[in-house]
C-alpha cells in the first residue's frame, strides 16, 4: 500500500512570488517550469505527462499545455482546495509508480492579485460551511478555542510570524522579505479577532514546478535525486465547524495524512529534519506542529516560543522558506513550492536559510475549511 | 508504459439523467455511488480512495466526502473540460496500478440545469479561444468545413441524431427517450448554422460512478470483472481554431488518445465491438468515427448513413446508450457514464440496447475546444 522509493524528484523550479501585476499566470508558469527543466537538465520533449494544480486560475490540461507549448501529451488538472498543488504532485507520483510514464511534470500556480481573488472569498459553494464564513473567520475560531483551552494569548501566535518573516528575509523568491516585531504583529489591524493582518498569509501570485521520474532512471538525470518516501492525503467533513463537538484545536485531516505518509515511509516524526507546513494563519502552524507529531497536543505554542522551530538550534526547523506567511500563498502553487523548498535543503542548495544536515523533509498542505490534509515525505537517500 | 490488465472495474452505477430540478448534486452523487456499491457488492467502508470529476459543480475532495459520508480517506478532484470524468477514472486506475490502493471509487457529476449552467457559456477564460466563441459555434465551423470538404449537407448529420435518439428510447436512465425524424432534425430551430437544436446535446443533470480494484482481487468481488486494457489522454492546443491551417475535419487530441489506448491494449480499431463516443454535436460523432479509426477520413458520414454505427447489423455500434445527444451530457459525469455503459454491454446487462457478443468496448471523451481527448478500452477477458 505504498509507492516508497519508486519515484524521485529530479528537478524543482519556482517563480518569484509576490504581487506580480507585471506577469500573467502564463508568464509565471513558464518561469517555474523552465527553472525546473534547467534544474533537472532535461529538455521539455522528454516530459511524457503532466499534472497541474490550481484552485481557480484556469481550467483543464490546457492551463499548462498552451503556455508551455507542451502539446500532444496527457495533462490533468487537479483541484483540492489549498492542497491542489500537492495533490497534483501525489497523482503524478502514483502515475509514475504505476509504470505508465517515466518522466513527468507537476506544476502548481495561482494568479490572485488581479483576478478578483477568486476562491479567497467565502466558502460559498461548500455544502455545509456556506454561511458567510471566510478563511480568517474559521481559523480565528480555532485560535480562540486554543487560547481558551491552553490559557495563552496573541503573543504566542506572534512568535510564528516573527520566525517566518525572519526566514523569509533569506528566501530570494519570497513575497515578503522583511522582519516583523512582536509589537507589530500583536498590534496589527485586526482581520478577525484574534487574528491581525500579520497573523494572515498574504494574497500572492506565483508558480512552482517539479520534475518527477521513475527511481531507476533518476541517476541518469542527476547524482542526487530526491526520493519520494510517502504521500498521504485525507479528506474529512467540513461539517465539524457547525458542531459544538468539534475540538477546533487540531485538524484530523492533517493528522491522518501525516499518519499515512509516515506509514508509507516507515518513519515517525522523529525521523524528520525539516518541515514546510501550511501556515495560512499563525495559529495554523501551531496546530500543525501538534497534528504532524512534532510535539504533544497543547505544546505547539511552546514549540515555537522555545525556538524549537528555528532554523538554527531548532528541534525540527519549520518553514525555513518563510512559509505561506512570508513566502506567500498562491493557492495551487503552494504544495509544489514546499516540495521545491524541501528539495533545496536536501540538495544543500538553500543558501542562508539552509537546514544543516537535512536528510529527510516533510511538506504539508491543509485545504478548505481544514478538511483536506496532504503530507509528503522526501529524503535524499 | 502501460497498466494493461492491472486494474478492473467491479461495479458501475448511474443516476437518472435529465432536468433533475427535484434533485441536488448531492442527491445524484448518492444515487450513482450506491448503485455502484450494490453492483460491486461492496460496503462503502472498503473504499480506500476516490476521484471525482466535475467541471464546475463543486470543489475539492469534499464534493464527494460530504454527500457520501466518505470521510478520512484520500479524495482528489480532477477537472479536464468535458473529459473530467474519464480523466478522474484514468487517475484512479493509475493509483490502483501503482500499488497504493486496492479498491477505489471514481465518480463524475454535474448539475447544469439550475446552476446558471456554469461552464457551458463561452470559453471566456481560455487563453486563446476567448473571443466570444461557444461550443456550438466551434463545432459549427467544423461542420461547415466538413460539408465543404466532402460535399455533403445537414441530412448527413441528422442520421446521427436519428440513431442516437432511437438508442436512447432503450436506455431507461437517458435524459431523452424519444425518436426524432430527419425532417425534425433538419428543420429544428437553428442554434449556430448549420447546427440546429437537434444537432446539439442537451444540458443535463446527472452522476455516474465506478468501483475499480486491483486485478488480482477483482474476482473476489464478482466473477466477471471488466478489465481495463488502456487509458489514453492527450491535450492539444486550443490555438488551431485561430489558424487557417487547422483542418477542422478532425480532432488530433482524439486520434492521439486513441492511439495511446490502442497501443496500451495491444489492439486496433478492428478489435472493438462497441463504442461510446463524445457526440456533443452530431458533427462530432462523425469526426469521432474517423479519429478513432472506425473508418477512413471523409467516410464518417457514410459510416452512419449506411447503418454501420447501428446496434443491429452495425460494423461497430456507436453510442448504444443514446450518447450525449439522447442520454444527456452532465459534463463531469459523461466519461464515467460511458464506462458504466460499456460495462453493461460487456456484462450482457444492457437490455434492449445490448450489443451482441460484446467483448471489447471503447469509451471516448472530447473536452474544451476539441483540445482534450481521452479514450478508455475495456474488455471482459
Amino acid at each position: 500500500m505504498n509507492i516508497r522509493d519508486k519515484v524521485a524528484v529530479i528537478g524543482a523550479g519556482c517563480s518569484k512570488f509576490g504581487e506580480n501585476y507585471d506577469k500573467s499566470a502564463e508568464d509565471m508558469i513558464v518561469e517555474a517550469a523552465h527553472d525546473a527543466y534547467t534544474d533537472a537538465r532535461i529538455d521539455p520533449s522528454q516530459i511524457q505527462a503532466a499534472w497541474v494544480g490550481t484552485l481557480s486560475s484556469a481550467s483543464a490540461g490546457n492551463a499548462l499545455a498552451d503556455p508551455l507549448k507542451l502539446f500532444n501529451i496527457p495533462i490533468t488538472r487537479v483541484e483540492n482546495y489549498c492542497a491542489s498543488g500537492m495533490d497534483a504532485f501525489r497523482n503524478a507520483c502514483m502515475a509514475v509508480a504505476s509504470g505508465m510514464y517515466d518522466v513527468v511534470l507537476a506544476l502548481g500556480f495561482e494568479k490572485l492579485r488581479d483576478s478578483g481573488q477568486r476562491g479567497l472569498g467565502t466558502f460559498g459553494d461548500h455544502p455545509v460551511v456556506g454561511y458567510g464564513t471566510t478563511a480568517p473567520s474559521l481559523f480565528a475560531m480555532a485560535a480562540n478555542r486554543y487560547f481558551e483551552t491552553y490559557g495563552i494569548d496573541k503573543t504566542a501566535l506572534a512568535k510564528v510570524a516573527i520566525k517566518n518573516h525572519h526566514n523569509g528575509t533569506m528566501s530570494p523568491k519570497a513575497h515578503f522579505r522583511m522582519e516583523v516585531s512582536e509589537d507589530q504583529v500583536v498590534n496589527a489591524p485586526l482581520i478577525c479577532s484574534p487574528l491581525g493582518l500579520l497573523d494572515c498569509c498574504p494574497t500572492t501570485d506565483g508558480a512552482a514546478a517539479v520534475i518527477i521520474c521513475k527511481e531507476e532512471l533518476a541517476r541518469s538525470f542527476r547524482p542526487d535525486p530526491v526520493k519520494v518516501k510517502g504521500v498521504g492525503l485525507s479528506v474529512t467533513s467540513g461539517e465539524p465547524y457547525m458542531k459544538p463537538s468539534f475540538a477546533y484545536t487540531g485538524f484530523p485531516a492533517t493528522a491522518q495524512a501525516a499518519q499515512s505518509a509516515y506509514e508509507q515511509a516507515g518513519m515517525t516524526a522523529k525521523d524528520i529534519d525539516l518541515v514546510e507546513c501550511h501556515d495560512c494563519f499563525t495559529i495554523t502552524e501551531i496546530l500543525n506542529y501538534e497534528d504532524l507529531g512534532l510535539c504533544e497536543k497543547g505544546e505547539g505554542w511552546r514549540y515555537v516560543a522555545e525556538g524549537r522551530a528555528n532554523i538554527d538550534g531548532g528541534a525540527v526547523p519549520v518553514n525555513p522558506s518563510g512559509g505561506l506567511k512570508s513566502f506567500g500563498h498562491p493557492i495551487g502553487a503552494t504544495g509544489i513550492r514546499m516540495i521545491y523548498e524541501v528539495s533545496q535543503h536536501l540538495w544543500g542548495k538553500a543558501g542562508d536559510r539552509q537546514v544543516k544536515d537535512a536528510e529527510v523533509g516533510l511538506a504539508h498542505n491543509l485545504g478548505g475549511p481544514g478538511s483536506v490534509g496532504c503530507v509528503t515525505i522526501l529524503a535524499n537517500s
